[in-house]
């Protein structure tokens, strides 16, 4: 028995030897990079499918049966091979979203060295909690979390800014602030003891995660109070001020407004300067959801569109939307530095260390809800330090010019309606042919979404659904800037050309 | 006006193509394999620091000057030397978990080639919401929940499981469904309708995440009631039994259980079948936090720890612990398929796409507080593709090996103290040397803390520091399985040698 174990400890060591052998990891790296420059090259000539369709049963039994079949080997030539062949499975059955045809969700192409910037960090494990562990992902966050805050035109030492994983998790932490700055007593407590339930009060269009997070916080869902829409689905401010002032009357403790820049299912822009004017009038907490609009700020042609966006007391801001970086890398930020630690302060003492004074101010992990987070700043401070500032505002540019583009097309397209005048990359449209007359609003719906599925299915473009008001619709964000303008008349086309096939 | 537009456009273009210039790609993505590789093999011989030691404003304005000071350029030889330089300097400024002399936090030295499948993921983009936005991450993900879950003797059809960015967000989530299922009322009402206080009781050393998700969640930080612990630092059973029947006869919801597998402080496996039995007998859930010791079922050694874990309600189990990928990757699963949905089922209708039914199931953004993910389970899923299993048996069996040849060292030597007797790979212990006779605790203590201090400023180890009721003490957990017996004898020489220079 002893000897046995022995025997296969000898074993042991030779094989996390051999996969921890830098050899193998700079043989393999050479081949992945290989690999992916012959991909991104295919990919952006359109040489295949944008979304490489298979169904889920599919892929899962694929990638169950590459994982179940391993031959166990210590020879870095079998091992080199094998590595090839998984890369190679990988990526022909991912989506691919550096073809210009991929026009769909609101996730970039992304500027591929950031995510060759990201590997350093995943490769060497470079995670934050607290400032040891990751000293210089700590410092790249914070160079980048002040980089963007200028662009808010607001001053270092008087805000508090991190980055999360995802614009959904920094929404939470935003109104988990504002939850406990407005009701002091609930972070210990609990939220038993207000006499009137606490509300968040939100544009019409907010993105699912705003409801969410009342139903995490313990505000519950139905203590949303959804303000309307006007005629060009913005925060209706006549109504917001009615709205407070009706809450404030009746004695309900108000945690947040929540504005957005720009709203998911159209891309509309709040009229910030308003909503911030009702707000400080009122003494209520601005929340402001700008994960896709924010990055409008370094254009000087764009920014007007988020106009006061530096008057929220907090908002989010996605660098893995309109600053073209892999996902996740979520900018939050506290127009009052204090507030940062309002979520989660009294941990504070639990890892303050009296040897290093000062320092637990680096320590990140205490203010987020992940506690450890990955080096998720890598990939835009790499790419903003090799390429420059332009680049970002030129990327921006670009695809809101495209959006307005397309819009012009579906205007003089006597097939295509569009939905509403563009403000950004977000454009809403229906294709209605001739062959459409008469068809009731139902048939009109179920023939976008059956367009959609087909398109999708077979790889020439990748697009997305909406529904306005019950009007479904077919939706594209411009997010890979080496689409152009031939692009947008060859997604007409197909359209035309698939909706043919579905109606004959 | 317009025409400076027009320039503007074009050259904005280039600025665009070079950055998502294939060649580009494949030439930096070459350069950074070879850099990696050095650096790999410099930091596993222990050639330079482990920790590179730089105060926070420092590492600030370094990382502020670099994307502060860039030369626009379209060269791609200017730009790959720049790249170059720019990983250079996020290398030479990291902290070095492949130094076998890092013994620190529970982070592991990744597998190396772990993260290189991440950046394939990186690169390309491939995030879940949607099924189709990340059809391979998906069925990646879901292949690899299925084959954990089997390591719990699971059956597919009947458990539910989804890989989330990190422990404390894994318990976040299962602690929200174990709310909503006790307090039904809760997501949409809010917390205001329960006559007494509802409660969490947990194991008096759990993670602080659990108590921030009290306070996350509303329930309040005061109403998480804390189990003493026996002589080994485990729940103690006949309290946890004590304090359930009390709460029951006194009518407050008991939301969970929160047990250990292992605690963080010195690594503790709370005996789980007694706690399951007592759980079943009050109908309470029993949630598991095992973000470190669930690996523990991949060894036949050691799986003994984790007996009665497949009883848990929920339970969280960190890849990016004890199987080494890495950050972030922590599995959640839930004992009953229909729990799943319980954080937030009311969205489900909101993104069911009736043309392609069953398919929503496959949405993974409807089952986690991050609606985006990233493919995190990309470098699990690789790794284990190209090892097979028994690379993370051995990874588990040599690291917790090391844990007791660290413990006998520490007997055997007059001037060290293990505080505790290690069940797996994380220790903790004091340096006594003999000029500390006659010294109050206080002074033990601050010695402690000085030296670990000295230690990792100097570069020369990494480790980290705890408190177990009073007491400080040096905490170390192998988690570099490329640490030997040699390198244990050395950390205590270490130690002997910056003790002296502090107390002479």
């Amino acid at each position: 028995m002893e000897s046995a174990n022995e025997g296969s400890t000898a074993s042991a060591r030779d094989r996390i030897r051999m996969a921890y052998d830098p050899a193998l990891l700079r043989t393999a790296g050479e081949r992945l990079a290989q690999e992916l420059g012959r991909h991104m090259a295919f990919v952006q000539a359109s040489g295949g499918s944008v979304l490489n369709w298979f169904s889920p049963q599919e892929n899962i039994a694929r990638a169950t049966h590459l994982a179940d079949n391993v031959v166990d080997s210590v020879d870095p030539t079998e091992l080199v091979s094998r590595f090839e062949r998984i890369v190679h499975e990988m990526l022909a059955r991912g989506h691919n979203l550096h073809d210009p045809r991929y026009v769909g969700h609101q996730v970039p192409a992304p500027i591929p060295l950031a995510g060759l910037f990201d590997a350093v960090g995943s490769v060497t494990n470079q995670v934050m909690a607290v400032y040891e562990m990751g000293p210089w992902s700590t410092a790249v966050e914070l160079a980048m979390v002040s980089k963007l805050a200028g662009y808010l035109g607001w001053r270092d030492g008087e805000y508090a800014g991190l980055v999360t994983h995802g614009g959904s998790l920094a929404n939470l932490n935003a109104l988990l602030v504002a939850r406990n700055v407005t009701l002091q007593t609930c972070w210990e407590q609990g939220l038993r003891g207000t006499t009137k339930p606490p509300v968040l009060v939100v544009q019409s269009d907010t993105h699912y995660s705003i409801a969410r997070t009342a139903g995490i916080l313990g505000v519950g869902t139905r203590q949303v109070i959804k303000v309307g829409l006007d005629d060009r689905r913005r925060m209706n401010v006549v109504e917001l001020e009615q709205t407070l002032a009706h809450l404030q009357a009746s004695g309900h403790p108000i945690i947040a407004v929540v504005a957005c820049a720009c709203s998911t299912p159209i891309g509309a822009f709040d009229p910030l300067n308003s909503i911030a004017d009702i707000c400080e009038k009122h003494g209520v907490w601005l929340h402001v959801d700008a994960a896709h609009g924010g990055s409008a700020l370094l254009s000087p042609t764009h920014r007007h569109l988020v106009a006061g966006l530096e008057r929220a007391d907090s908002l989010v801001w996605d660098a893995h939307k309109m600053l073209f970086v892999p996902a996740l890398c979520a900018f939050l930020y506290f127009k009052q530095r204090k507030h940062s630690y309002d979520a989660f302060q009294q941990h504070a003492p639990y890892l303050f260390d009296p040897t290093a004074p000062g320092l637990a101010e680096y320590d990140l992990g205490l203010r987020t809800v992940e506690c450890t987070k990955r080096a998720a700043a890598y990939g835009l401070w790499g790419a903003w330090s090799l390429f420059g500032a332009q680049l970002f505002t030129d990327l921006v540019d670009v695809t809101f010019d495209l959006g307005r583009e397309l819009y012009e097309k579906l205007v003089y397209a006597p097939d295509f309606e569009p939905l509403h005048h563009p403000e950004c990359n977000i454009v809403v449209f229906r294709h209605l042919p001739p062959e459409l007359d008469g068809a009731t609003p139902a048939e009109q719906g179920q023939f976008q979404r059956r367009l959609r599925r087909r398109v999708i299915e077979s790889g020439e473009f990748y697009l997305v659904a909406t529904n306005l008001d019950g009007t479904e619709a077919l939706r594209v964000t411009l997010i890979n800037p080496l689409t152009t303008a031939e692009h947008l008349d060859q997604l007409l086309e197909t359209l035309r050309r698939m909706g043919r096939e579905i109606l004959s």
